[in-house]
């Protein structure tokens, strides 16, 4: 079977492997479909060597069919499925409030542990989650990041009626926003590259353009008169920048919320100022529970938020790498899913 | 009647003034005690120039007798009380919202309008709180920074059994940590200067004695230490220094709470890596409602929470600038009181 090796320094290389042997409690999935997400970049360009190895397979958005499962599971050969990539200790702190998916001792599988680059995977089959034949092989690869949002949105309690404010329209912030929009909030999405723009704009999503050479506190007077100088009542970080870091402070309403979604490696400047003044909360959220994964199958198996969409292409496992380039780019690209099936 | 007037330039002059006329709604006040607040030392340093008029009156820690009370006030003359020193609009999204001491239009007395530092004062009588026999004078002064400790606190959401950093051990951080020790917690306050560390340690805290020239992350060290690996269940950023904010998301627990009750005028360097992977909760907190008056009152009343040795002088309204100096100085001094009554 073929599987995609990370070598570090920008490469990821094609090779054959033996069938994978299932351990008790695992089941052996043939992958039909795995996401390229923005730590796959981060993998890409080696700021994630520290956790991921040399020879390394990564895939966290798996969509697959089972090929073998274990006794006792309730799953069976044919089944859909998602993967919930986690393996956590059960033991620690965060284990025992329930926070599993932020265990002290997580591992994500496709970034600290093997994932889903590879034709057939041996998964436990407890991290399985069954799709229903009316999502597509597409669509359901798109689930573990709708998990995300849907995770995301919950945590910061977007209400019916609120002004939410996403900076960053890739396919997370846009799926918060659809996420959101559907809960009954009004979203507005700050973003630069102009594909995203237009296909934002085509999921009928009010869309700021921001301008990186312009001045940062262009969408803040933005959101301002958006909101007839209330501010918003629920922020999103989902760019990673420092311009939307310096100014996410400033665009919410007295006791607003901000939720820092982007991976942010180094301090990042803030201002504190309004926090105190506004009484703002801010909060992070990374991965999500059990039933934000149901939440998100309902939500695109429903229609309620169109992930269709969001595919911009399709590659085969051999092009991973440059697919990674493409991404990297910011050209006329949202969701690249790599195609297992060929 | 005597008033200090700032004048800019690090001077504070004082001089004579006619004695006010209540207006509609208004009490004339005797005022007894001010406290020196770390605003005011702001203040003093023209950070707030753009808030204080040269001219303009500090002093918003303000304990006083009644001397004239209008009709239908519930006040009577000789009536001991503390001031609540805010004017909201009442109309505006925060008004609305019952956030009226975080209102759009927010004046707080004795910024940017006259405070207490003046022997009579006239004040809306809604704004003042009866304080009980009880209470001697300095006490009853403490109750404005008693009142930030507890509605801090209390918005923080401190648990009996939780971990508690306090980050800075000056008046409201020794007031944050008591009322969090009284709430159930165990607590452990960083602080650098030695008069506070023995202050802090003779009340019976735990005091992490923290080196302004070593490690920063000797404080993470020894929270984890404390904590048996978990990290804080909540920390309270009191210093306003660049040091403190640099780690305060390192000693928090996952899911945990970080409180920003210092002013940062500038932005600041955040790790905001903790706040995604360990998904914590970073919040303003900034004045108070009226039950957090009343919950000080109480604390203090009742000896819950011990004042007095806060106290480390009294000066008259004539040594204020001198009272400014060696507060900022670092010095053998935790609260300072004006004591007008002289």
């Amino acid at each position: 079977m073929r599987v995609s090796y990370y070598h570090g320094d920008r490469t990821f290389k094609t090779g054959a492997a033996p069938m994978p042997t299932p351990q008790a409690g695992e089941a052996l999935l043939r992958v039909r479909r795995v996401g390229i997400c923005g730590t796959d970049l981060h993998i890409y360009q080696g700021h994630l060597d520290h956790r991921v190895p040399r020879g390394g397979v990564i895939g966290h958005e798996t969509f697959a069919e089972v090929a073998e499962a274990p006794a006792g599971s309730g799953l069976a050969r044919g089944d859909r499925v998602v993967v919930e990539p986690l393996r956590f200790c059960g033991e620690c702190r965060a284990c025992r409030m329930g926070a599993q998916y932020i265990c002290y001792q997580l591992k994500v599988l496709g970034v600290d542990v093997p994932g889903g680059m590879q034709e057939y995977w041996a998964v436990p089959a407890a991290r399985l989650i069954k799709v229903p034949d009316s999502l597509t092989d597409d669509h359901a690869a798109l689930m573990e990041p709708l998990a995300i949002a849907t995770h995301d949105v919950k945590r910061a309690q977007v209400r019916s009626g609120d002004a939410v404010v996403v900076f960053g329209g890739g396919p997370i912030g846009c799926l918060i926003a659809l996420v959101a929009r559907h809960r009954g909030a009004r979203v507005l999405v700050s973003e630069v590259n102009p594909f995203r723009v237009d296909l934002l704009k085509g999921l009928g999503l009010e869309v700021f353009r921001s301008d990186p050479a312009g001045p940062a506190q262009d969408v803040v007077r933005a959101v301002n008169d958006w909101t007839g100088g209330d501010g918003a009542d629920v922020a999103f970080e989902v760019t990673g920048n420092a311009a939307a870091v310096r100014v996410m402070t400033d665009v919410v309403r007295v006791w607003g919320a901000i939720s820092v979604v982007a991976i942010h490696a180094e301090p990042m400047l803030v201002n504190l100022y309004p926090m105190f003044a506004r009484e703002l909360t801010m909060h992070g959220s990374r991965l999500y529970a059990r039933e934000d994964w149901e939440e998100a199958i309902r939500l695109a198996a429903t229609g309620a938020v169109p992930v269709g969409p969001l595919v911009s292409r399709r590659i085969p496992l051999e092009d991973l790498q440059q697919g990674m380039e493409e991404a990297l780019g910011g050209g006329p690209v949202m969701k690249v899913l790599v195609d297992l099936t060929g």
